[in-house]
């Protein structure tokens, strides 16, 4: 009978696209540098709080069309009473709906923090997930700046503790005003030309990839890509695109601030935001913050959908090879800012927030490029191998690893088929097993057990010519009375430690 | 304008049925659970893997119907590429995919565990929610039942672990194959008989409801319950409900245990079963867990979906109130067993597997009746006042909050309208700050800041009499120099530390 007979319904075990599956050293590793961040959101005085993954799709902030599925992007069904849910696209949509629902038992300003999974209903690509994790920390109920440049102090902390040397990373912040307020001064303000700002912005957005010739163009009559694409441009003036390009050109904020200052004279809101920029710039700067940490920019040009003041950007700026092989800037690892509007959509008055977000996979790529990850090694288990499977040899070797494991050492019985022991020994090195204890017929009439030292074995085979001295001191197998098994154990477990601590 | 016409879109900020927002005190419950359970596990040598929340529907065991709609229970949607995904309900489908999906890369046996949200789409009850998280252990390609008794110990452990006494907890382990046995001995084996094996099952599962009179008349003709509902009974004769509760009656498996034997004669299942849970007794028994933590008892009848031999299940024993006054056995907080059919789904081969999941949300609710969780209390943060709004005063309390932190110590600014001072300490005493930092104008002139014990504070207006020496060491106020202002901070927060160790 052929395979295919006899199994008719055989399943397919496959993930959708963009979805997948964590091991052991990625869950360690987020678990190791979440730690390390909610200890400093913990220490600035923020509290967890978390939300379910599914919402209504209104209450995120989706508009439902007239046709059966609410727009796309988001993972959506209908609950059986017909109304939509979604899940979640990021942490923020959520806590503004917690926060409006809650909000009469909520002391403001409410400063919370939470990990969590966030899903995009997108075409997946290299480094794309339709499932992430975002880390996120939120202000709500606090109107002043002095919030603002809170999350940007804590973002350049957290920098830190993760082990990001000073240099290697810059928090920069701008304001949406600022921006409003130069397209006023050019003449782009109101909501006729709301058309022509968002090409503005666009444009501006491409700084990073086209540098300020492309942006140029692309404020004038238009770029043609090398392709031969042609995007057409924003057809502003030479005297527009020259305010536009000083803008976004400021390297040093100090330097800058009285021209920015007078290019948004006359706009009230552009003003405000010059004036925000200043106290950010100020309160940072009394807490001991540089701008080699902290920096004003202006041509920050992110989340441009509902964020109404600050904004800000944590930028890794060491180098790193690209998949073409060349040499860029690791880039932004997380942003945020402030976001008004968000919690007013469900309530009859104005309450003020601002917030941030780590793309978790993102900064744990970063970490791992600088080697700062997967520093607290997970010694793998003791493997009490399995020489004789009756019933009284079998509860001995059980009662050998749990002797281990209440020892406090990790352990394990070798579960699989015992009779082949070179499956046992393969899997003991597969797995990394540091020791492996044996106990056949001979060994149990003497009462003994053999210790096999499966690193220092590894090392003898492999004839390492180095620390002579010290690896004659161990020997890669012996035999112990079962009284002492542990101890020995526990003895050859730290020789390895302290081996491992020499190589670094 | 009336309101309403000012926000004629208002959104209404609610969450769908069953789906629930977790506070600080439950997050820090549940990390400080998961960490000491992780920590068990570890011990064993497992390691964690994880897979996303969703999977295709195929992939989690539940079979499309010819509607536009898989069957109910589980949250699903269709992909652009009209393939049906869903939520998954529970750990254990997941990890069969993940296997077979990594077959050739994975080193069996495969022993890890994993913690992660799942979802029922069901009608949500008190205490029944259709998001809700699970810890699971599962060790794969172990076909010995060296693997189910490894599952129990480390169960025991893990109850230890997070505090619970020994006796008041039990696992409690029987094999799905004696069942089997039990019900060919009484002449109800084969396929035709798939119908009234239900009907025992239904009826065994009743035990902890109706006691053994009600399983009795279940298995015979039927019972009425006290509202006059009539449950139709299995029809057995006499000679076979007295095997049955034999059977399931079993309190003391050693003495039982060759009566058992006999039952079961002649049904190879059976006896199959039977040698199998003597040997995880001796197992066990070997390894040191006594029946007082690790019993073999035949009522136990858990997920007889899939299960395929041993079955084990964690119970609290003691008692608790419930809704309607009543002591009750707390019950059971997790289970699991063999399911060697799961893995094979979508493979050519046999995979034999075991393993057991946690109800986090009912174990923690466990521990809070035995107040064993929240015990490391996370101390609010210190609250740094403002009572000059101008940038100058601002970046100074701004300066006093980052070194607070930098101390090491939480520390928060007042970051809400700082305008009303009483707002200020109406926070700090909602927040339970444990300190106010308070900066005016003479105290600046003078180069001080007060040092408010808000502790202390409530204590003294509270005119407690006890303990007067200890409290005449204490002020609720002092005024101290800036530069040793982080100093008495400290100071002060180690007194009330010292307080609070007292009161215990």
């Amino acid at each position: 009978m052929s395979e295919k007979q006899k199994k008719p319904q055989k399943l397919k075990a496959r993930l959708p696209r963009g979805f997948v599956d964590r091991d052991a050293a990625d869950i360690r590793a987020v678990n190791e540098m979440t730690a390390r961040i909610r200890e400093v959101y913990e220490r600035y005085g923020f509290d967890p709080v978390e939300t379910p993954l599914m919402e209504y799709t209104d209450a995120l902030g989706k508009f439902l069309p007239d046709s059966d599925r609410p727009n796309e992007g988001v993972f959506s069904l209908q609950d059986d009473d017909d109304q939509w849910m979604s899940l979640r696209y990021d942490l923020t949509a959520p806590l503004a709906r917690h926060v409006a629902e809650n909000f009469n038992e909520i002391q403001l300003p409410y400063r919370t923090y939470r990990a969590g999974y966030v899903f995009r209903n997108e075409k997946p690509g290299p480094g794309r997930f339709r499932q992430f994790m975002q880390f996120d920390a939120d202000t709500v109920g606090a109107a002043g700046v002095q919030a603002d440049a809170e999350m940007c102090m804590m973002f350049a902390d957290t920098m830190e503790a993760l082990g990001i040397k000073r240099g290697d990373y810059v928090i920069r912040v701008n304001n949406r005003k600022v921006l409003d307020g130069v397209l006023e001064a050019i003449g782009l303000g109101g909501e006729d030309n709301a058309g022509a700002r968002l090409t503005v912005l666009r444009a501006i957005d491409k700084l990073d990839k086209f540098g300020p010739e492309g942006v140029r163009l692309l404020l004038g009559e238009g770029r043609k890509d090398e392709s031969g694409d042609f995007t057409k441009g924003a057809r502003l003036n030479a005297d527009q695109i020259e305010k536009v390009l000083f803008f976004v050109g400021i390297k040093d904020y100090a330097q800058s601030a009285a021209d920015l200052a007078k290019l948004v004279e006359g706009s009230a809101r552009g003003s405000e935001g010059v004036e925000e920029l200043n106290q950010i710039g100020h309160l940072v700067t009394s807490a001991g913050y540089r701008p080699d940490r902290i920096k004003i920019d202006p041509s920050v040009v992110r989340g441009l959908e509902y964020y109404t003041g600050p904004v800000f950007e944590a930028e890794l700026q060491f180098a790193v090879t690209n998949e073409k092989g060349e040499k860029v800037v690791f880039g932004s690892v997380g942003g945020g800012g402030r976001y008004d509007g968000l919690v007013s959509r469900f309530m009859g008055q104005p309450v003020p927030a601002t917030g941030f977000s780590i793309g978790v996979s993102r900064l744990m790529t970063a970490l791992k490029n600088l080697g700062k990850l997967g520093q607290s090694e997970v010694v793998a288990p003791v493997l009490v191998t399995v020489m004789d499977g009756d019933i009284e040899s079998m509860g001995r070797y059980q009662r050998f690893t749990q002797e281990l494991r209440a020892a406090g050492i990790r352990a394990e019985m070798y579960q699989g088929n015992w009779k082949k022991f070179g499956n046992q020994l393969k899997y003991a090195d597969r797995r990394n097993a540091p020791i492996a204890i044996i106990q056949g017929g001979d060994e149990r009439a003497e009462g003994v057990v053999q210790i096999k030292d499966l690193i220092e074995g590894k090392r003898l085979s492999g004839e390492i010519e180095d620390n002579t001295s010290w690896r004659e001191a161990r020997v890669a197998q012996v035999s112990v009375p079962e009284a002492e098994f542990v101890a020995k154990v526990r003895e050859i477990l730290e020789a390895q430690a302290e081996d491992r601590a020499r190589a670094v």
